[in-house]
């Protein structure tokens, strides 16, 4: 376990980027942010606690032992049976009571189809550990091995064909949801399972973040160019840190000084530490740069990158920028002012294991170009990405598995006289979208994009804030739905009158 | 390992029913036949042998040994490159050169088409061992516990897209093609990898012969009426030997004299022994009821199963039925004359891993029915069935999987709007025609029945005795994956033209 502990934190402080030891991982982002905190607006969402017992290994007959998943249930009062529909969320890398929370559309719309409403946790996170416990599952790469996509959707389908037997609801229609690697999980599941599920709604899905299907910079380039939106200035004084960060770093006491004045809890051991932390925070704003005040990740105020840049930028000519910085990302890491030391380790939310994800099925390469990014430049290189996961894990990565499994390349002609009944939700602000599905494949699988929307916000509560694009949106959503349930009651009833 | 030769052996001696000890298993049918002979007519095609290193377990990153996956590959030279189709045969649970000798089809349409031909081994058959031999690869449950449908399908994958790669051929499409089990495979494969094929042709693909979808008794009524239909008298015959076998089993020395009228290499041990090998014939002559001599299984006359009632039929009355049961089956196991005597342990084409599969995942519930069956009357037991699969290999059957994870109840709500371009192929005489699809789903999810034809006879080479359905059920599919190729096609230079 120690040793397995030590390099998941060398990774997690590796996440991101940036300097020479570091760079090899580049490539290993995180759909979610590992230095969340939970903040205290999460609506409060009635719903019982279950356990299903799945297979460790679906695809095999090794004797391995069963686990126990976790799935919320709700709605079952309101529910239509033994017909009406079943809402299923496909729970992404993190605790499923933590989705649930902030998936709002799903518990808002739920009730005018009277559907029953489902939320699966994903194996190896939350409390849906094999091998009963987080210490044994993340013990070391055999103890992890069943942590993969294909295991996760086939929890899912022998859950919900169980549970539908279990109801004698064996008529009910499935409709998936689910956002960010959620997302992924919902559009493959609707691809796999199509007998399982009659649609999916996929926000924010980067599906086609693999191999060279999208350019590896296009993440980044998103990224900054929602920094560079919002101010110019802004921009340039994130590309320019880097390079400051590292000289001060080469300092006299250089470190001992980065940590004492960006307020750290722990001294920092090197540069890379501090600038996976700031490059963490960026990213994130980028996904969460909502149009209101929200607290997903973090609480945080309404357009959050313009905020991180009024406070960037609220300095006089020749103030360090370092001292910049530091104000901006105290937006994102520290917004109620109540945070009195920031602990890099923090993972409040149980996401490590998408470190495993990545250093196995998920690699997303990622460069960051000379010059459209403010993150420093720098090249995939995917030997570096596979000797990282060699040393961290003693795993080696199947870089082109994902493709292979789900497909990718060429998806318009693979999908046109294919799949079916697909939503893929987009904001255009999300750095995700670029590797996600942006226009329509068929009349049935929908890109809907949103220029100012980010990470999918269409999947959050209503507020009484929300923009016009956003309310359209979403009743585009309900309406494309709507009719996945119609045409599936119809189909049905022509049966029943035949 | 010879705990596990044994108990296969077992379960082979049992494979098909049919008295009390053996009931329980009556449930675990081959597709394919066990005591079948290579004859000498099969057609010699060129193609090369090749092998191509595949992971163990593809849903995993458990440290397994990867293997090497045999498949032969022809017609390169006549290839229309770089974007020509790929005709690519789903390997079933064999020997792949026995099927690619026995899939004239595929060679007698590929020129036309100047399609590469690739013939893929299943994985744990033929040269495709994993742990790199038979003998390891099938010693306990452990190492079978990959054999797995699952994973075969994930091998088919992976060796297309390193193929398409490594001829500079991404663009090429790739049709699929399969009997029998293999035709189980190309459908599946359809439905899960439409991005890798375009279509699929499955011939006799009972991939509806899973838990209550089809009522269980429908395989051995099936079989049942292909004889009735000849002479009501020879399937009378049979209907009464069950019991009169049975008595004299019970005699003294009556196991000795049974060996000797049957003409058996060794001794019975019970009457199920050679109750299985009769039961096994009947089953297999139903499947290769062909309207011209061949040699699938065995060298066998045109409409062997009016041969075998022939000779049945064709004594006295008061002649000891099992002397006249004896006739009969010789045709079967005896048409060239030259066996001296029959083994019942035979297994020529090394299908031995399907009593693995049948144990795990294809659980494929078989039953007798008092009236319409000439085999003994037996309702399916899973508890007993399940029993049998501990005790055999230790390992506990999933009846529920394959239907979690490919569908089958409903199935046409299922793909009405989803699949696309799949024929599957079924002649009425064939038993197992009754779990497969047989009408059309959609437009393009189509199926071809007639009346005549047998186990995947379409399969087969042409001959000049070819009946006209034949031809023209053949010509049909011509047509069909034709259009499949056209529409691919022009959709590419769709998207060259935009």
């Amino acid at each position: 376990m120690r040793r397995f502990a030590t390099t998941l934190g060398l990774v997690s402080l590796c996440f991101f980027f940036v300097f020479p030891c570091c760079r090899a991982l580049r490539g290993r982002p995180r759909l979610l942010e590992r230095f969340a905190r939970p903040g205290n607006r999460a609506p409060a969402y009635q719903y019982e606690e279950r356990y299903f017992r799945q297979s460790l290994d679906h695809f095999s007959f090794a004797d391995l032992p069963p686990f126990d998943q976790r799935y919320l249930i709700a709605n079952t009062g309101a529910w239509a049976r033994p017909a009406g529909p079943i809402f299923f969320y496909c729970g992404n890398e993190g605790d499923i009571e933590w989705f649930a929370a902030n998936t709002g559309f799903v518990w808002d719309i739920a009730p005018r189809f009277s559907a029953l409403v489902v939320f699966a946790e994903h194996r190896y996170y939350g409390k849906s550990m094999p091998y009963g416990s987080k210490e044994k599952a993340y013990k070391n790469a055999e103890s992890l091995s069943y942590l993969t996509t294909e295991q996760a959707l086939a929890d899912f389908s022998a859950l919900l064909t169980d549970l539908k037997r279990n109801l004698s609801s064996e008529e009910s229609p499935v409709v998936l949801f689910g956002g960010s690697y959620g997302g992924m999980l919902a559009a493959w599941m609707r691809l796999k399972y199509p007998h399982i599920a009659i649609g999916a709604l996929a926000s924010s899905a980067p599906i086609l973040q693999f191999e060279d299907i999208v350019p590896p910079d296009t993440f980044y380039d998103l990224v900054s160019n929602d920094f560079k939106r919002e101010s110019l200035s802004c921009f340039e004084a994130i590309k320019e840190s880097w390079r400051v960060l590292e000289t001060q770093g080469k300092d006299n006491d250089g470190l001992l000084k980065l940590s004492r004045d960006f307020h750290l809890c722990q001294n920092l051991n090197n540069t890379e530490e501090l600038s996976d932390w700031l490059s963490s925070a960026y990213s994130y704003l980028a996904m969460v740069d909502y149009p209101y005040p929200s607290d997903f990740m973090m609480p945080l105020p309404a357009n959050p990158i313009k905020e991180v840049c009024r406070k960037i930028d609220n300095y006089l000519d020749g103030t360090n920028v370092l001292e910049r910085i530091f104000a901006g990302v105290s937006i994102y890491y520290n917004y109620t002012g109540n945070v009195d030391c920031f602990d890099l380790e923090d993972d409040p939310h149980g996401l490590s294991g998408w470190n495993w994800q990545a250093c196995t099925e998920m690699v997303m390469p990622m460069s960051s170009s000379q010059d459209n990014s403010m993150f420093p430049a720098y090249d995939f290189d995917y030997a570096a990405y596979q000797d990282q996961c060699l040393q961290d894990y003693g795993v080696r990565p199947r870089p082109r598995w994902i493709t292979t499994e789900f497909g990718g390349h060429d998806i318009e002609t693979a999908l046109k006289k294919f799949g079916s009944n697909i939503i893929f939700s987009n904001g255009l602000l999300d750095p995700w979208s670029g590797g996600s599905v942006l226009q329509n494949v068929s009349e049935s699988i929908i890109a809907l994009v949103t220029e100012l929307g980010a990470h999918h916000i269409d999947l959050r509560a209503s507020t009484k804030e929300d923009p016009d694009w956003l309310v359209e949106q979403r009743n585009t959503e309900i309406y494309l739905i709507k009719g996945w349930l119609y045409d599936y009651y119809q189909e049905k009833a022509s049966y029943y009158i035949l």
